[in-house]
């Protein structure tokens, strides 16, 4: 619960309609993109201006209450989850776009913009932001630099961190700091790179410099089936290591090609193990290029079958099976669990493999849909929360297989960041010592702990109480996780 | 000075030929690649093992005693700077490349291990690693993570933050952190980014992990001249815009084509005002169709005359001029000083002519040659140090190169870092709030101060006492740099 006070003299900062407090009006912000977990938050306040932002913080600092920063709420590890005895601040009225300049070929905007409304507003100069969430339409660029997001085109064109130029950021004492440069690189600590991923822990972002790019000339897409997994995951190495940089290499496996299929009718071949789209863009001659490139290597690599769109509809037809991934396999099962881990590409067979056993084990279907090019893996959980304990087993599910990634080289999450969702599993991906550093860094911008309290690290008491159970860098062999 | 008692305890961890106290055995370590800064260190270490350099650190500790970190030397900022009263740690030692992965294309190295040496190891596997700073064949990767080291090729292939996936590095208190993984991206805050560029002020590495890279199939070269340095700045504009992404985007002035072209022969084009050289990459075709589109931009940009090397031999004759452009000025001048301010493309044609003015009002004649594509300007002043009086009017010359490159939007430093060079630039660079939170970075790592003190951030008091000199974000006009 927040005091009385505090509630008092927010409303004496800002505007009646801006301070939330009745219970209808906060139930929405009760949860993020992760809805299984939920909480009241004690207030919310919805300012509309930096000056307003950094009042709050500083009457919240002076009062020790924490503070919760959310952007659009699409988060998918609970990093905007509410807490009772917390302000939720919600970014959403930050919504304008301040500048773009399609010389300099930048776009300064307010952190509550949504990531395809740049893309949006820089088309009419043939210029667009690159990174591309799958939530890119209601996302916004705050949230996307606190989960230092990525999506299908990050593998050649970076992930947000790569692609933003500068931040303001207002620290839980109230002072607005300036981040990074329109230069290739600033000097003093990189503080820019340490604002991305930080899951709003170290500031409150209050507007944000992306750099755009121009619109390929040409994109173009090519589907290949294989009869093994294994093969597909191979095929990826192939094309990577034959100097091809694809702007998307994604794969589904057959439960996932299934499902995608059976909801948006993609063409997909239903016999196939598993399947690759590889996009490559740029001008005319490089697309045209690339494409003979990528389909002698799919063909050595021992594709069944391999398919070049033949005009754009036919491209957009093969990438909406995979855009519509997530949504076709909520058909085939009242619930499922999206798990973000991340791995080395090499890996790809064995963690699949890994996947499979333990989905035979807990007894539990999986779809597994991943950027491959980058290692970053989507396994769905197939599940039904209203069976009396399978969301306790699907988590338990999950958990293991991000600790597959982590003994396999890999890290617990690639896009989707830490929240809550995976904070026990930080004590897998790092030593104490590590999480000291992290700690360190932490109390150099909020040495009170008041900001988003609770999220992304955890305590290195919590990781004693899970048992230690540490593996480190993959050195040590799956699948018996060592315990010390 | 070092007490007689510290240097007892290091002779008892180390073998007696790596702990250096004689005069003449330190004299060789006195300075680094910015040798107008020199001091006689009070002791020199050259520990072999990480045991060793954690047995260092943690003697230090215990005893409040400062220590500098140095690599191969050849820094430019003067960040290897001894102080007599500090343990200088070198680090040459750690030379051996300890895993080379040609299938996950990645090299696990020791931080002494020169960077061209990595590529040299590589090679066999066409593989290379590409930052490539002109000092490559002498400088060391951990000191290129120190300093983030760019090169010619940083436009395309990015800084060293981008080509490094992991870091071993120890904290003043003796404690080895792992840092950063093989995937994409890593949970918890960006630790990696925040080693790369620290200068050696919150720990010293002791391994490094590099990414490896496919050696393009083809490289092409094109040169254009220009008869005024304004066209030429647009034409850079033009090719990026055109949406070409060279491996190399290069300008040199009048002065500097003189000079390279006197030394080399390089077969410069003499009358021009500036020469572009636009270096392509990739396979067969992509190079034929990029070299030209870029044959037609400079056309249409106005340039005088344009070449393309119809071999390897005149491509590398190309690149000779440039490559050698340091010494080339270095035998115009007894003396020359080479500043490294980085500022947006947009702003080279006004920042040339910055310089150009201050020239005349020094009385000093400067060569420019830079690195056009990523606005990182190399400004050399030619001086002769046996004059009274002439360093200090270069250095107050070059400071104010800096804050031109300020007040346009630019940095301090492109790619050779703080040091003890431009530490009262930062001062310009930076409010006193953004200081703050460097030293609160700092302190998370290094709560005494004792690696690398007087380096890379300086005091909020030695920037009170500078006046508080601040332009920031180049929202000030130029010329006259405010005073507040």
């Amino acid at each position: 619960m927040i005091a009385a006070s505090v509630i008092r003299d927010l409303q004496a900062l800002l505007p009646a309609s801006a301070v939330l407090t009745v219970r209808e009006d906060v139930a929405p912000y009760a949860s993020d993109g992760l809805s299984a977990y939920r909480c009241q938050p004690g207030v919310v306040v919805l300012p509309d201006t930096e000056a307003q932002v950094i009042a709050i913080l500083r009457l919240c600092h002076a009062a020790r209450v924490p503070v919760i920063a959310r952007g659009a709420g699409t988060g998918l590890s609970g990093g905007a989850l509410p807490r009772e005895d917390a302000v939720l601040l919600g970014l959403a009225k930050f919504n304008r776009i301040l500048r773009l300049d399609p010389l300099a070929r930048t776009a300064r905007v307010q952190p509550g913009v949504r990531n395809l409304a740049i893309s949006e507003a820089a088309a009419p100069y043939g210029l667009y932001y690159a990174p591309d969430p799958s939530s890119q339409i209601a996302c916004s660029i705050g949230g996307n630099v606190a989960e230092n997001s990525g999506g299908v085109h990050c593998l050649k064109y970076g992930l947000t961190v790569n692609n933003v130029m500068r931040v303001r950021a207002v620290t839980m004492d109230g002072e607005a700091l300036e981040i990074g440069s329109e230069a290739l690189d600033s000097p003093g600590y990189d503080l820019l790179a340490l604002m991305h991923g930080s899951e709003g822990m170290l500031a409150v972002i209050t507007e944000v410099t992306v750099k755009l790019l121009a619109k390929p000339e040409r994109a173009q897409v090519v589907l290949a089936a294989f009869d093994q997994v294994e093969t597909a995951g191979a095929a990826v190495s192939a094309i990577i290591a034959g100097g091809i940089l694809p702007a998307g290499l994604e794969m589904m496996d057959k439960p996932a090609i299934a499902a995608a299929e059976a909801f948006v009718h993609a063409g997909y071949p239903l016999d196939a193990a598993a399947i690759l789209l590889v996009e490559v863009d740029g001008t005319n001659e490089e697309v045209s290029d690339a494409v003979l490139r990528v389909h002698d290597i799919l063909a050595a690599s021992g594709a069944t079958e391999i398919r070049t769109a033949n005009n754009e509809a036919e491209r957009l037809k093969f990438w909406a099976g995979r855009k519509n991934a997530f949504p076709a396999v909520g058909r085939m099962s009242p619930d499922y669990y999206c798990m973000d881990g991340t791995i080395p590409r090499r890996a790809l067979p064995a963690v699949l493999g890994g996947i499979a056993d333990l989905s035979a084990q807990y007894g539990l279907r999986v779809a597994n849909v991943f950027h491959a090019g980058d290692g970053n893996l989507h396994p769905l959980i197939l599940y039904d929360a209203s069976t009396p304990g399978e969301l306790e087993k699907t988590e338990a599910f999950g958990a293991k297989i991000l600790e597959l990634c982590v003994a396999h080289g890999g890290t617990i999450t690639g896009e989707h960041g830490v929240g809550v969702e995976k904070i026990d599993q930080m004590c897998v991906q790092f030593r104490p010592l590590e999480l000291q550093a992290f700690h360190a860094v932490k109390a150099a911008f909020d040495p009170q702990g008041l900001l988003n309290p609770g999220k992304a690290v955890p305590s290195l008491h919590r990781c004693a109480e899970l048992g230690a159970m540490h593996v480190h860098g993959g050195q040590l062999p799956h699948p018996e996780l060592p315990r010390f």
